[in-house]
């Protein structure tokens, strides 16, 4: 399975957001995190970045760059 | 491995950017993109969105949500 951890950057700390997630949507302002179990997250802002191999996306408060 | 090919979203059109994509990684007006074998390439835009599972990570040319 290639679910990643998300997490929201914020200068240089990284605050874990949710694992295992599988689909990122937009959304109103936002994207909305489904995970592999199901659960949703709702999350302002925009996709910063990726590190596939390593299992991650993050996220930044900043939309539109 | 969990890497991802790279589509650029064109209303109901898909057209693949990029197989096996590792790394993403914003730069000016949009993404560089970096995959497995280390070759890169530039995308104009944002990121859309992710369906992991799938192995799939849509662009969208259209900045700022």
């Amino acid at each position: 399975m290639c679910e990643a951890n998300a997490y929201m950057k914020d200068g240089s700390r990284e605050e874990l957001i949710m694992e295992a997630v599988d689909s990122v949507e937009p959304e109103d302002g936002g994207f909305r995190l489904v995970n592999i179990f199901g659960e949703q997250k709702f999350v302002r802002g925009a996709i910063h970045s990726l590190s596939l191999v390593d299992h991650k996306v993050y996220f930044t408060r900043e939309t539109g760059s």
